[in-house]
Formats: C-alpha cells, structure tokens, sequence
C-alpha cells in the first residue's frame, strides 16, 4: 500500500499549522473556492448557519496579528477568513449546533488551503470574550453572530510541519 | 478551469450525507485510516481531546438505528464510529474547545469516507441528552466522556446525493 491511499487522505494528513508565510499574493479566485468549500460542510438539519468574511485589507490583517493571541502571523498572510455563526440560524436555535456546523466548515476551508498549496491556521477568537467583541467591532459584525475564528490564507515558506498525532490509545473497537 | 480545482476539493464539494448502503463489507483497514484521519485535525493548543468507538457489531447497529432519532439508516451500515471528546483533556478544560476539536475529527472522517469511495453521514447525539444516556450505557462510556456523534459507515448505494448549498449572501468581503 502506498503511503497515502489517494490525494484527499494526503492533504487530510498533511495539514499543518502555517505560521510563516511567502510574498506570493492569492487571488480573490482562491480566497473564493476555499469559502465554497467551508460551505460544502454538513450542517444540522441542513440549517446553514454559517456566515464568512473575507479579509484582505493589509492594515486590518496587521491589527489582528497584534490584537489576537497566537495570531502574530496573520501579519505576514495575505488575507483571513472569519467564520461566524448564527445561533438564530441554527437547527433549534441550539448554541452547540452554531458551534459544530461553523467548526466543521472551517475545517473544510483548512484542508481546502492545503489541496491548494495554501497555507491555514485555526487562530481562536471564540469562545475568548475579548478576542470575540474586539473582532465583531473592527468587522461590524452584529450582536447576535459569533465570529469562531480568525483563518491566515498565504503561501507558506515550508517552514511549518504536520505534526504526528496518530495515537492507538484512543481508539476503542466495540465498547470503551 | 475544471470544475474541481483538485481531487481533495472534488472530495469536499461531493461529501453527502449516506442514508442508503450496499451490502458490501468495509474493512478494519479502511475503518482504521478513516479514524487516522480523524486525529489529523488540529485541536486547541494541540490537546487532542478526543476519543474514537468503532462499532462493527451487527446487533448494535441495529439498536442504534431504532434508538437514535434520524439513525434508521445505521441498520445497513457496516460499521459505525462514535467520536467522542473529554472535557477535561481540552484545552482550559472549556467545553467549547472539547467540542470544537472533536468535531473537526469528525468532520475529517466524512471527507476521508467520500474520497475512499464510502458512504458516511453525521448522526447527532450531543447535545441531545437522551441520546447521550443512551450511547453512553451502551458503550460503556465513562460519565465525563461526551459522544458528539454516531457516524454509519459503508458502501453507498448511489441513491444519495450532495446538496449545492453555496450562497453568496453570507460571505462579506473587507466588513459585514
């Protein structure tokens, strides 16, 4: 068996952190697919709760880098994808469906980066209560939207690496 | 351009729910690298809060499928995986970080499954607290262990189809 049984496992496997990013500029074309993706995510009872904005403005990307923790290298990416959710939207209003249905279309956008040759991180705005009023204020987003995340989008310089967390403890075949 | 940009997105934009599976046996192999690419997620401060029951029991699945509401269909699946997430092994011990990095893990697995070829769909248990309970006698799931999901796993009969949910109404460019 070769090492990856086929491209989608490879980028799947692959995917890593980026925190170190190139000069190479990504088009509106890309930053586009990799929404289309977050959007191809399941969501509760097909609700939909999801909302995405798209960064590219440089200065904002700066003050993010400074402004969020862990997220210094939102200052060398070349634009951010801000999942929000709105419990509103979600199925039963339920505060844990808003939650699930916008981490999972986050996750198709990180794998999505990485089929690309882009770069992605899952920098964490909520549930920090600062973090989420100082990015729903620079992004007008409204009370009632929760911005989950702040994604850097680049090209990275190779000097990030996926790490290994393959652990046979935490599978249990039939019963805990 | 193509329609998909790459084998990965073709994965990701082709991912549907399964409600309908063949009889064709699915393999602890492929059941192995489906949770292999579970643990490839990333998780908060690299915590890895989760916990992975692969349940091939033919008796089970038939319990689960009567038992859990919009379950029918793990009665013709072949197999099934529980993600569940541990609280206490989150990082800050915060509840949202438990389910958010479980849910990535789960989200990696139904786009591991369309692109080996398989059929898989997100069963909700959490937050549904019955079901919860329920999961958790049955599998003997220690009491500070959430199960967030069942999914079914199997071969799709084809009758299943993937849902275009692209809407361009929720993606904000710069702003909100």
């Amino acid at each position: 068996m070769s090492e990856y049984v086929n491209d989608t496992l490879k980028a799947i496997l692959n995917r890593k952190s980026v925190r170190h990013f190139s000069s190479q500029e990504v088009t509106k074309e890309q930053l586009n697919e990799l929404v289309k993706a977050g959007m191809a995510a399941p969501t509760t009872l097909n609700c939909q709760p999801w909302e995405f904005i798209v960064v590219t403005d440089k200065e904002m990307l700066s003050e993010f880098a400074y402004s969020l923790q862990f997220g210094k290298m939102i200052d060398n990416a070349k634009a951010a994808i801000v999942v929000c959710t709105d419990t509103q939207k979600a199925s039963e209003k339920h505060y844990d469906y808003a939650i699930i249905d916008a981490s999972l279309a986050s996750e198709n956008i990180l794998i999505a980066a990485e089929s690309m040759g882009l770069g992605a991180a899952w920098v964490a705005v909520h549930p920090k209560e600062v973090a989420v009023n100082y990015i729903r204020e620079k992004l007008n987003i409204p009370e009632t939207i929760i911005p989950l995340n702040v994604i850097p989008i680049g090209y990275p310089t190779g000097q990030d690496y996926v790490k290994d967390k393959y652990n046979a403890d935490v599978i249990h075949w039939e019963k805990w």
